[in-house]
């Protein structure tokens, strides 16, 4: 369940020397080496899958529980206002290492980051359209 | 588990219309009015909770696997190139709503959107330093 190439899995694995701020039998949480902000951190599974779409159930429903697990416990021990998750798949969506991680990114007042898109304006039609789309 | 005045929770469920593409006993998926790229669209739990942080160990397991399955559909559906989820905790993370969301975000070649942040660049002494004030 490894893949040999990949950095995230020796990372994960402890092949290579991390921050690591959580450990357990599936998964390692470390500092990001480039953080958007104080703490920002990466939960990646110890077995490799490339992105959300290879991930199995189970293992999703884990990060996530982890995921809110690391919020709460960031949060409080940081003094951070608040917190993002974001999880991002293939290069478009600005992926760039593929090992499924999640972004833990405590928040504080003022600290310059806008983690935000431009909003679309759709007509109701249009609206309509991708709903029947997605539920045809 | 609903609060009257908020937003989210009538439309999670059913009390206002909306675009809803997904729905089962805990959760509504609709249609964001002001989306990003074609397809955006929210995991909304049909209980109250205002964000990650209240939110039940199991109801976050269960939309990351809500998560994984919908990305899987939508992308397959809507021919998308990639995947952002992004899930926004107090005002400072940009929350807007203070029920729980996951922003599901198909991500498209020339979409013009960059939901991303701008990197630091800390000295291995300062990530030392948030190591142990998170492990300690």
């Amino acid at each position: 369940m490894r893949d040999d190439s990949c950095i995230f899995c020796k990372l994960a694995n402890g092949d290579i020397p991390t921050n690591t701020v959580y450990e357990d039998e599936n998964f390692r949480v470390i500092l990001d080496l480039s953080p958007a902000t104080k703490g920002h951190a990466l939960i990646l599974p110890k077995n490799h899958y490339k992105n959300l779409y290879e991930l199995p159930e189970e293992t999703a429903a884990d990060v996530m529980k982890l995921a809110k697990k690391m919020a709460v416990m960031m949060t409080e021990k940081l003094h951070a206002d608040g917190f993002n998750l974001v999880q991002n798949n293939n290069e478009v969506a600005g992926q760039t290492v593929f090992h499924f991680h999640l972004h833990l990114i405590p928040r504080y007042n003022g600290d310059g980051q806008n983690i935000n898109w431009v909003p679309g304006n759709p007509s109701a039609e249009e609206l309509a359209e991708i709903k029947d789309i997605l539920t045809k």
